[in-house]
């Protein structure tokens, strides 16, 4: 029985088609999925474009941002039943006795392959899941908003995990695409006064950045970090990822302050770092999540707390994948969703 | 009462010369201290070459590494008494309003100035002192070792206050300077395996590192970085400051590991931090230090735990002050020490 | 120029009355404050009703949560001006120079004597305040407000400095006091699921806490605690402090997780803390606050981030203080807020 | 293929006796391990006199302080080898899915079992043990010394993992038993200034004690606490466990300082814990240890900065397992280790 699938085929721009694929077999510690909603995530579009920096499987189905159903449980598998509504983290594959693994941090294992780029992923009907990636869904919660699980969890660990923000804080976050709405998002969630920065060109976006309960900056943040008292804000979480904003966050940071960085950018920095000892300014880099992560943000997203559905720009079939791209790559939405089935 | 004191007269390179000067007055918070003994730290030599990035008034007194006996109280002074033996901070002017001195961050008040470039330091007979910048030293410390209080609670600061180090991490230090021998000896303090790492031209320096129970390489750190699991050191710390040591502690450190930067180096970086997020790692910067530092330091180096004669090259009286900032400048001596009477 | 005051004249049960006072004189340091708003404070209430457990200098004025205007300045006051609103610290008396106050840690220097029981306290019209007690109130916050910064700022000590809360992470609280009530409304904050329990005759303050958005519970949290995975909950603040709720936060508290005590009692334990140690639990002693603390809640009230409002129950006059009192002692009111001009 | 084992084979004081058990089989997660050497926990002497206070799986084979070589492995076991030199965990079944081993606190799944009361543990010549539970002995570390990895760890995890100890500060531990020693041990390592203090009665460990650098008091450590400035120490570390000591652990702890309770006791307290919270003080209960902290402490171990052998009292053969508990539990050896072959 074979089922429809967004490939990505080669490392041109353009790679990108819908291919027939058979239904995945699976190994005693696996599930097979049926998945019900996948996001598109930005790197699904660098793939696409061809301006990643890292290794691909081709041909291999995109997709990493997913929940479904279970259809198929290994014999190896306990704890779970078919039927099951589920979401499922992206390390498709780890190796166990890493000592980052060892440790909970199997994100942080060298290496591990994901879903979409290192193994098949998820804009296709079924999907082959190891069992130790998945994570009940409450009934209360859809699926559309769930798949977005994966993107908030890059959130919640850059900004709760990575950062330090307390009640009354000021927090600024550069770079209103998905993560950053969702980083500044969390940061209220954290109590934060919150800003987000981004170009004219930004408008729609900050525009839903708003409905998070943050103010929405074009261009220079200089004045609202300095607002107060003049020493600059405790936060900066630089989603956006390149030389520039970086050299901003420096400037806007207050002295023994945070400088947060998720955002990626293989382009030279062209400054010295000298600011960052002379305010005693911790700079952290933030990648991806783990399982507890997971289980804070289901639990988020499921009680309310957290509510991503302004961000979701629509839903399209796997046939229609090329226009929901289209829609993200321009900016016209935030986040596309497909629905393989 | 006119002393002879060091004195940088000028932004010009060798612009130092012995001056008479009068004695200090005081004014009602201050105490007037008798030097006993002064160091010559990296940034006395960087004035007296001209190479300096800080506002210096001149012309102004060099020295604020320093300790002696208080010889005249200001009336509103307490808690302390003529004779009593002191080392003193180097925060000689700050905002006690400002936010940060108000959370006992005073060192990173924006307006501080320091004794030695923002008014008058300690190479000479005597140096006025505000109180809250006192601290006693027990009989049993000598000023000679006292007198380093100062370039000891930067490595303090660094290792202990702003890197996270426990028994049996493995730590990396880069430039066997005073700061960095400094920081390899408290982090060893801290229970880790240290190494330090320098140019072929630091054999001297290199060897009275070995001293503090750390080991000694050159060139190229990556092999003792990966030995054991290949993931790398969980800490390195940056005193050298250059772009090319931040380079090389990203790959050499592991992942959700720590780079302190303690070093500085006005030029731009020329590579991207990606590594920083892919690693998940934190880049902290460490500037001075504050109150309870410096009584961690006095009271690591009375009871002997942290014992820095070995880095002590020489005393050298102050019109010798010429003989004492060659000797360091060229890498003979890790650290000259002035005794002005 | 005479004033009425409340007035604790001796230790012993029912001690306070209005008497006339004469207008303090301010020291050189000191700025005079004229009273706005006081609060009523539990404490006031013991003092009154004399089962306090601190020493108190008889007689002595009540009150220690207050805001004003700036009347008069000591002549080395700097960066205040007469008709500055402000409100004040607690903490009137401390030696600068004990180790906890150099650290910033005033409020842990055993030597130090607040407002209301050391030295006199707020309910009059005038009060002598020490200006580094002070902290500016921002026009838009009324000073019926902002006299409760002082019960805020235990409360975000407790929860904020001494809790380590997430978003998602589930909180108990225990007992719904004013410090209950607002820890509940601060975890709120965090971005936690609270619950705030209490014993059938805390009804009508349950009913206040639920306004913060946290669930109210009475008698047993067990349910509560244990529902989703069975483990317990992340963290409890015990604000009651009587044996039989330590003891069961002990139960309702999750491995790994921490038990936040800002609550008081005479009493012994009755049982042994054996569960502390095989769940690797934190049992956190929380006390009073601190410079930096006061400047996050003020900015917390004035953004209207956190409000106050629902747990004020009533303003009276000096002259009412008794009906004040007792709203507040009988339970019927969560704070009684006195205004003496 | 029988060999002799050290069985607590009912719940009454003194059933203990040497008996013949079969070579155990291994399932496919598993090895098989034949001891090298098996250390004597305080834990098998309560067992053995039966004032436990955890459910035994009668008959057991006790033991759970062991190491040796792999000489068989299940099928599904990687990166291990017939040959192996390993040391193994305590946590012999645990349940994978349970939220605190899914964080890799394992340690704290209350479903866990241990090696020699809920499965047989390691006092006989084979050991069942899952393959996740081992960790790598390097050649320079012999097994007589490896096999202390286990209270090493306990010790690592309640100094390191479960305090904050900087070079500089002053600890005391309470308690001069095994867990004692080494807390001291560990907590020199820290850089800190370490005093044990126990009674008149452990004299002999005590001295064992000195040998690692710590001072040691007999019965009051109050004016060792208090000196230098009359506030406390640091850090205290219980180690006993009973009543009587906590309560003077709150008079010796400085404000915002912590007491470390690893020490176990069932008997009710019988006092107020106001000081923690009138002092700001954090008590932390410290459980067990997990894979990170035995990763650390192999590492220590085997570079000798931490070097165990003072306390090992003597190796006996496991027929002389009655000398052996014997002279441990008459406080003559701090550590009693057995050699089954």
């Amino acid at each position: 029985m074979n089922s429809i699938a967004v490939v990505n085929f080669a490392p041109k721009k353009g790679s990108v088609e819908i291919r027939e694929i058979p239904r995945p077999e699976i190994g005693e510690d696996d599930i097979l999925l049926e998945v019900a909603n996948v996001g598109v995530c930005g790197s699904d579009l660098h793939q696409w474009t061809c301006d990643h920096s890292w290794p691909v499987n081709y041909p291999v189905v995109l997709g990493h941002e997913f929940g479904g159903h279970i259809v198929e449980l290994g014999k190896r598998v306990e704890g779970w039943n078919e039927g099951d509504r589920v979401v499922s983290e992206t390390a498709a594959v780890i190796d166990m006795n890493n000592p980052m693994s060892r440790q909970g941090l199997y994100n942080l294992d060298p290496t591990r392959k994901g879903f979409g780029y290192g193994v098949n992923g998820a804009m296709t009907r079924f999907v082959k899941v190891p069992a130790r990636c998945l994570h009940a869904v409450p009934k209360n919660l859809s699926f559309e908003q769930a798949c977005l699980t994966e993107p908030c969890s890059v959130a919640y660990n850059a900004v709760v995990m990575n950062s330090n923000i307390n009640p009354g804080d000021r927090v600024l976050v550069i770079g209103p695409g998905t993560i950053g709405i969702l980083c500044a998002a969390i940061a209220r969630l954290c109590g934060a006064e919150v800003a987000i920065v981004g170009l004219e060109t930004d408008n729609t976006r900050l525009e839903i950045a708003k409905q998070f309960g943050c103010e929405a900056l074009v261009g220079d943040a200089y004045e609202w970090a300095m607002k107060y008292d003049g020493l600059g804000v405790d936060c900066v979480i630089d989603a956006a990822g390149v030389s520039a904003t970086l050299k901003m966050a420096l400037q806007w940071v207050r002295p023994n302050g945070q400088i947060t960085k998720v955002g990626w950018g293989p382009k030279p920095l062209d400054f010295s770092l000298d600011p960052l000892v002379q305010k005693n300014v911790r700079l952290q880099g933030s990648f991806s999540h783990n399982w507890p992560i997971w289980e804070k943000v289901i639990s988020l997203l499921s009680s309310g707390i957290l509510d991503v559905r302004p961000i979701i720009g629509g839903v399209w079939s796997l046939t229609d994948w090329h226009e929901a791209f289209e829609q993200m790559h321009s900016g016209k939405v935030v986040k596309s969703v497909l629905k393989p089935v």
